[in-house]
């Protein structure tokens, strides 16, 4: 590019990035709810692990409508490790899914792939020990990839649709800007950016951190 | 803004992205090191931990030169828990330094700010203890600021220099931009960017992985 081109596309950049950043202040802010390792039972297996009949105890209700956690822990197993306590969120749900970290699939020798809640197929499986038994998983073993939850109206009205991945705008001292974070749109839902521990940790996020969606 | 000045930002912004990209495909890619919680002792608090005239044994050269891991590990402690195994990197530096990751804080109960190594004034301390006494750290404790080593020559060729600020763009499922990463260059340094465990894990980044400098 010679100099007069250069000079004027460099002006041209700046106005834009002012634009730009109008634009985003006029965008709301997504609250932010951050993930440790858990688990979610199908009834069969809550059974198998607590004994016949046996019901979640509520701890704690979540964001989400209707999620919550629960007083019950279970020990995961892997080839290479154990953890212990790794908490169980209720309601039962049709499919047994364990969400680990990064960092407990190396301690667990189990390589789980970054999928979004749910989509299980060809996923590894783990070994859970609770107090009345033991489920060894065939599958169901996942990293949860990391999405925002909203109504079909808030959809609309960030310009985003239920499916569509999302950039992350991230401010602080470790800022940063997360690409591939997948808009879950959808009536029963409540608007909240779930990240893991490691994600929130690796961007110096904490619940009331300030995080914004970029298109 | 008008629509005639829409479509012509528009049409710019997309000739700007392309030239943006095919820079970037020019830049030198970055070899990564994921560093996991260490430290560093000064030579003093090494003989207090590990007995009089006591010297570091070396386990494996780092890509830094000079810079190694020992075999010596030692208990790490706050006011809320406690850390085994941490790993004791050599050689013995002027101060001694505890590099944890953010999650670690949490775990001990110390409030450890992002800093860069060295840069300790005004940061918590932390009890280490060893087989042969113990250390009341009353500083020193910090979460690395992710970093790229290198030489003034590489420096120079990728257009930035020592204490600058880039960006970093990391490829895969869990993509991403990092900001605030330090540029680090002097003579004695080999091309390399330093992030903790929880940033790689975070970003799906295991030590293979492609990593670049965004201006």
């Amino acid at each position: 590019m010679n100099t007069q081109y250069e000079d004027f596309f460099n002006k041209l950049m700046r106005a834009m990035a002012r634009i730009e950043k109008e634009n985003l202040t006029q965008n709301e802010e997504i609250p932010l709810g951050i993930s440790n390792r858990h688990i979610h039972l199908s009834q069969q297996d809550l059974e198998k692990l607590f004994g016949v009949g046996y019901e979640l105890t509520k701890s704690k209700e979540l964001m989400q409508p209707g999620q919550f956690a629960s007083k019950e822990t279970l020990l995961v197993c892997g080839p290479k490790g154990a953890i212990s306590k790794v908490r169980v969120l209720g309601p039962v749900r049709k499919q047994t899914q364990v969400e680990l970290l990064e960092g407990d699939g190396f301690k667990l020798g189990i390589k789980a792939p970054v999928r979004m809640s749910g989509d299980l197929a060809g996923t590894p499986g783990a070994t859970l020990i609770g107090p009345r038994g033991t489920v060894v998983m065939s599958e169901g073993v996942i990293v949860a990839q990391r999405h925002i939850h909203m109504t079909i109206e808030q959809a609309a009205s960030f310009g985003v649709h239920d499916g569509e991945t999302v950039d992350l705008e991230c401010y602080g001292s470790r800022a940063g800007l997360l690409h591939n974070v997948v808009i879950r749109a959808n009536s029963n839902s409540r608007l909240e950016c779930h990240l893991d521990i490691e994600e929130a940790n690796a961007l110096g996020l904490t619940s009331g951190s300030r995080i914004r969606i970029l298109k």
